[in-house]
């Protein structure tokens, strides 16, 4: 945790000798102070990762010439880079359906700045936490989503997604599946909380499923939305024990505990930098 | 999880042969339908705990007669006993600080419902939560607690306490040593959320001390409030793993979702009348 | 953990008033001492599971007697029931293939009577690990299996159960597929580990399929085995967290640790008769 | 998990600008091969901790050179450095009492190659395990330890570890204190398991000490071992859960399954150079 003003550089490139040293080279030969880095190599493809912080004011200039004089490295490289900026807080937009927990806990997080973002505002096919999201002074919008009215609904998300200029749009337990053309819109930038431990019980009531199943632990799933539903790159994944005396209401209270968490910790790693996407996993520099 | 009415009997007593068998024989011979139920007989000092779920309405007349009649069995097996009814809400008193975490957790629980309890008020040493506590219709008292004014303010939530017939006093991450006079007021009745995993960091600031030893899991600790700190009987514990490069303020917010999670845990099986003390430990019936 | 003998007696019934009440009430008025008790009701079938251990000691005739006194109680709730003597060691055939761990693991608990059990013998398709099995004293036989000699050879697996008076047998990483017949053969008496947390990575290779879906935590899973591959009653499972930088021969590595703890958690409860199969799920008192 | 040859550099010194960049950059002029790096910056008290396996073949001349030339960039860095050699094996001498469970676990991994090390034998207080170590071609010496006979023995550990070239010296489970000297002969090289999740429960009976508490999850440590009882480094811990029913026997027994996963997960740590003791405290590369 820092608090002084830094830039994430994160990046993949394929493997060759030699890249930290170029990358850190590069660095240090500006005077940047590297804060916290971490590498890996892919060995079964050859691809390269990194994540690198630099401490902003040891950088003697602005952060879009350290951006253009960074480029010729990159693309000698190969990379696929960006270079992001502590001061800019990143924007999430929260899609939530009747279900407290993920909201509630987000907005906690939110108010003491232990996630250190702006919520420019709260979307739900439900009216139920108007009040709540309001008064925490951030503006709810409610659009119902019925079979008739689908297309303009996602539509409409999408235009406020880009209206308040989103980085990220979070499903807080949003119980209506996005459009596959919504889903292709943002690459990486749509983030779910599935309360399974994914691959086991993709789909509807997951928890349904676990019970019949008879199985001993139960698990929420943080993931990227793809266009196949349940089926994105994993951020991260929990569980949590149960018994033979836990019904499905059981499970899902205590499913409730194991989903805020997850969904908490993965995006943290998101808006954090923290997550390379690489085919359908996911790199986690925690 | 019940829908239906229940009474809960929970009891401990000198163990001998056949408490299980006067105790269910008495229910049943009522017509009574046990739920749940659990036993467990300390085998080193020789005493008896149990815990029995009956449907309400398989008891042919009122709880206080149920009682009456329950009475000549309890006194002939020496037991301290109790039997409460779903029906009637524990009044849970919220102590509070500056601290978001475990208050916005127990309040998304308390409005969902999943915990199934009223909360009279809450009390706090700052005015931070006044307008977030009031949104949710429950009145807030700011009582601030200075060294001149300790034994008021303590006197004050006793009162605070009394007037709102409160069950159970919950401290949610308050900052404040209670005295000991109000500790020893209500022995089994107050719970803390310790941020460590006691015994170990006992007092104040115990990440500090977690960093400074270099543990590689830190805890929390729901437990009974006596008069001596930090040492009353253990409800629940959890723990979550850190490395090297957590610093202070990393533990502190890893720390945060250990506590509430370890609050609301050991709250749920307060409330329940799941936990039987037993001298300085507890008895949990999961 | 006693060290006296006890018997222990486990049952499932339909659900009705009053079973506790027969049961334990036919125990104490024989003066039986019960040292430990567990009971289930299933809400949704409506059927009762029970487990109870008496001290040996206090009752007063043999257990064949117990058993004649117990059948007209136990006939009148339709009572699927035994009783268990604790000074009856069971019989565990092992089966093992090439991998280790859990074989070592197994005969550590056994020579230490960790496992208070007797292994009539070890049988194994590799012939590997018969130096190690015969130095603990254990008879050990070499039954390869191809697939030209599939029938003969479990044929040769059931006559030695048969022949040693086997009451369990435990695939320790056994790499063959029983045949149906066997499986059939000995329900709820074979117990296998499955190296994923099911029903997640059925079938061969789950750590590849684990490794090629990006999952965050990799599981094992103790199960009965029934005639359908990987799709018996679950009885314990657990998981272990892994990252991106993990290959797959990591993730072997680390599975071990957790089959082998899965795998003895699960044994010892079915050897303590604490799983009571109902349908294709269990309940474990533990 | 590497099969090629490879070096790994593990090192420390003052934090500044540019020391990655200084070590790749030497390691890439020699068109050396980096499979694996990890960096850490002690933020408080500005110390720079660093791990990188570099594939042995991508190096064009022998260990001896390449640490040569290593040399000055190290001096200039005021480094604590070495590099070791995947080609030669650790060799690890075991301390033995009369428990099973960690000896058997890591003659497990021993004999898998899982842990791809030397044994050059086994001490133990008792002649216990003498038949066991002895099947696997280890040599076994029997050293009682008796109040008389405790500095001889003391004297004829080290004799023997320094005999046998000992890298590490691991008491797996050993029941005597060593002295201060032998402690202090070997700093960052005698690694313990603690049977408690220390700071907790230092010292004798530890189980016991838990169960007087009334803990919820007890745990074991990995750490090593300096001249003060149970205050050295830590480098790996873990917690299971237990409940009100457990006795001191069975936490004993659930603690030999945690302390043995404890202990082989910290010895790998140490024994693949990835702990970096930095004061009392380590960094672990995992």
């Amino acid at each position: 945790m820092h608090r002084e003003r830094f830039y994430t550089l994160s990046a993949s490139c394929p493997d060759q000798v030699g890249i930290i040293a170029r990358v850190t080279g590069f660095i240090s030969g500006l005077g940047g102070w590297v804060l916290e880095s971490s590498f890996h190599a892919d060995a079964l493809d050859g691809r390269y990762f990194m994540r690198i912080e630099i401490k902003a004011a040891s950088i003697p200039f602005a952060l879009a010439e350290f951006r253009e004089r960074f480029r010729p490295i990159a693309d000698s490289l190969q990379m696929d880079w960006k270079i992001s900026d502590s001061a800019v807080k990143k924007r999430l937009v929260v899609l939530v359906s009747k279900q407290e927990h993920c909201l509630y806990d987000l907005l906690a997080r939110w108010q003491s700045k232990e996630l250190d973002i702006e919520i420019p505002c709260v979307i739900s096919n439900h009216d139920t936490f108007r009040g709540f999201v309001e008064w925490h002074g951030i503006p709810f919008h409610h659009l119902p989503v019925t079979n008739e009215c689908k297309p303009a609904a996602y539509a409409e998300i999408r235009r406020i997604f880009e209206e308040v200029r989103g980085d990220t749009l979070v499903l807080a337990r949003y119980m209506q599946i996005l459009s596959p053309t919504l889903c292709a819109a943002y690459p990486g930038r749509i983030i779910n909380i599935h309360h399974s431990f994914l691959p086991s019980f993709v789909g509807a009531k997951p928890y349904h499923q676990a019970y019949q199943r008879g199985v001993k632990l139960i698990g929420a799933t943080c993931h990227y939305v793809t266009e196949e539903l349940d089926q994105g790159p994993i951020i991260e994944q929990d569980v949590i024990r149960i018994d033979h005396s836990d019904s499905v209401e059981d499970m899902v209270r205590y499913g409730k505990d194991i989903e805020k968490t997850v969904l908490a910790r993965g995006l943290r790693y998101h808006l954090e930098d923290r997550v390379l996407v690489h085919g359908n996993k996911t790199v986690v520099f925690r």
